[in-house]
């Protein structure tokens, strides 16, 4: 039957076939398996699919998954949910110690090292043997799924140190621990930011990290798989917020929900559009013969975009992976040094295209050629200083970004081109 | 002194420091410190830095820091080297079993699961006992730096399973292999894409896999700390070709690595930019007293760059994470169907816009309302038709955002905007 057929696929497959189900269905399936596999299954779920299968289980049915679940993902699906509801739920928990345990992990920030980590770990103390660890770890082996490294901690439940199951299996059973821990254990601070957390941990390749209070008190401690969907949330974030959509959203969502999401970046970008027409108004009438000019302000435009785009996504990376230091002068002078390069290579180009292709006169493609290398060099200037100037301010860089980035220097762009237009050929 | 002071860090955090010093005084630190810290140290540092700094080592030198590393590592740096270096430095490689496993993974592509493996592992038979299997890790234990899992083979080393270390402390010493191990053990294939094998990863929170050939042969295993830093790096190269950077580049790299990487799409861009120019130049001549239409060129192209970019940049990720169906025809419906919606939202705010501040005609601003429409529904299906397109021949979708989308939808843009405005204005 279909229960004995689902059984045999592992869960975050049968979330994926959930996801594709309408809503019916996959309630129908939830209630038909048991909440050890059912609770893994809510887990890897789309957001919005747990959000409607959760709406249609009781309080007491949530609460028999939250029961199954490691501390840090029940804290997260309950948090998922309405503040009665959270109540309701948390009070059907019988398992007393897990149930505080998430009460205590629902206080944290999400975007903290305690938003991220579980209160499952295995910890010991040093002046216990070999062989007293190892009928602990059997001991506690049904709660803690992976067992990565063992903590020490001294009677005030201070982090000590740690030990690996490999150092233990290698070590002799009536070894002290005092003898064979390692003291210098890589730790984070609760309140860390889980991107600080996810650097550490790929700096030093842990697969587990604790987590410890200003006392250094041991809190929980935070795994690799849980840092990789970190990882992977975040770069899908950025790369979202440089193509101009401001929600987390995928292409499967509603066309509502992607409007919102769009709509907002090509308001920008729309009235930037409109200031650059405000801008060739006011020189327009007097242009003249140099009407031609008109015909370049693309160029010029796709030029400025294209270069703020690159040296900010430089810049915005730079600052994510810390390979950028604070000099902001020295960071200027060299993009201005590299747009000067870039410039000339690319003025030189227009001049020849321009003149022998478009006929424009050779003071119009001097002009022309003049322009790109000034608007090359603003234009890397902009997006070298924009994201270093809001990192400074507290504000995320990879929001200044393509759309961003691209708006003023449309308008910076065509600005500079007509201003200096109107210096060369004094209309 | 200072190799005291230096042995207090950690290796990763010495490489930082080295990737700041000069030439000399990173050599002086290689050659001052052990083989055993300097070998972690190499692996961590720039590939730039290290490249340099091998070739002020000997061929033996560079040997014994190879002699210290897991076979993954110490195969990705002598690949680095020339060919006649590689030989070189092989040749001088002491542990025989050392030297043919990297000499094994030498021929794997780098963006293979066999290009990420590495042959340290734990392996054994279903007929062992646990105490045996204990026995064994104890004597593997320095060989292999985190155990993971322990896989169990054939005697024609193919996989049956595998085991985790916690598995085998809760079991009895006298149990079989055969009774306690676990069958449905996740693999890849040796030519398995590294892209591939982090989604296998990161979808069953695996914190290694065991890598097999077609018959099932063992033959190595990949961790998770080298899937992060395949999840960053290729984040990070997707992130750059949005941007229009087509070379892994960083901030501190050199000007003429910089130019490098992006010159090529401001020269794209700026040929862009000059089509545009002849198109204009099609329509100028005829326009007359619609010159005003000149004005609003760059709002039609920000609209449709940003369209683009956006639509785009969701397929791009849609399909890198498996999320999008092959369904081409719905998807472009459903993007031309969105097109409209924030199409009819930015025309109206258009038409009122132009006619009352820039005071031009109805019909004027009837007409770039119309052209707004029609260019972002345009710009919409290119956006998405050309990564589904591009993937389904095979090529990266990720170099179909950015640069690459906004040129042509300049061109497509401005194009279309014209023709509408010759339609409905008549000149
Ligand atoms: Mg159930
Ligand atoms: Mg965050
Ligand atoms: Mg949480
Ligand atoms: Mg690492
Ligand atoms: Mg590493
Ligand atoms: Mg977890
Ligand atoms: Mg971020
Ligand atoms: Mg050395
Ligand atoms: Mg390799
Ligand atoms: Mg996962
Ligand atoms: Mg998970
Ligand atoms: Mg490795
Ligand atoms: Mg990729």
């Amino acid at each position: 039957d279909l229960k004995t057929l689902l059984m045999d696929f592992h869960h975050a497959d049968i979330a994926e076939i959930l996801d594709e189900l309408n809503l019916e269905e996959a309630v129908y399936v939830i209630k038909l398996l048991d909440s050890d596999t059912t609770a893994d299954i809510l887990i890897e779920l789309d957001e919005d699919t747990r959000e409607k299968i959760l709406k249609n289980l009781s309080a007491k049915e949530i609460a028999e998954e939250i029961e199954e679940l490691d501390t840090d993902d029940a804290a997260d699906i309950i948090a998922e949910l309405s503040e009665e509801r959270q109540a309701e739920v948390i009070s059907h928990i019988e398992d007393t110690e897990h149930r505080d345990e998430i009460t205590e992990l629902l206080a944290y920030d999400e975007d903290t090292a305690g938003g991220l980590m579980a209160k499952e770990l295995v910890k010991v103390y040093e002046t216990w043997t070999v062989a007293g660890c190892l009928r602990r770890i059997r001991g506690q082996a049904k709660d803690v799924r992976r067992v990565h490294s063992i903590y020490v901690v001294d009677r005030q439940n201070k982090l000590k140190g740690r030990l690996s199951l490999k150092d233990l299996i290698v070590a002799k059973s009536d070894q002290k621990i005092a003898d064979i821990y390692i003291t210098s254990v890589d730790y984070v601070f609760v309140d860390e930011d889980v991107e600080e957390v996810a650097k550490v941990m790929q700096k030093y390749d842990l697969e587990a990290i604790p987590v410890v209070d200003k006392n250094y008190t041991l809190l929980g401690r935070i795994t690799i798989d849980d840092i990789v969907d970190v990882i992977r949330e975040e770069a899908d974030k950025d790369y979202q917020l440089a193509a101009g959509i401001s929600q987390d959203v995928e292409a499967d969502d509603s066309i509502w929900k992607l409007t919102k999401a769009r709509l907002p970046w090509l308001l920008i970008g729309m009235f930037g559009g409109l200031g650059a027409a405000g801008i060739i108004e006011q020189f327009n009438d007097h242009m003249g013969a140099f009407v031609v000019l008109l015909s370049f302000v693309p160029l010029i435009q796709a030029t400025a975009g294209n270069v703020g785009v690159q040296s900010s996504a430089i810049v915005v990376q730079g600052l994510a992976n810390d390979t950028i230091d604070g000099n902001i002068i020295k960071r200027l002078l060299k993009e201005a040094l590299l747009g000067l390069v870039n410039g000339i290579a690319i003025a030189c180009i227009g001049l020849v295209i321009t003149h022998f292709v478009f006929s424009t006169p050779y003071i119009v493609s001097i002009t022309i050629s003049i322009a790109l290398i000034a608007v090359i060099i603003m234009a890397a200037i902009i997006g070298t200083f924009i994201p270093i100037f809001l990192n400074k301010r507290g504000i995320d860089p990879a929001v200044a970004t393509g759309p961003f980035i691209t708006t003023s220097n449309d308008l910076f762009g065509i600005l500079t081109y007509f201003l200096i237009a109107k210096l060369i050929l004094g209309f």
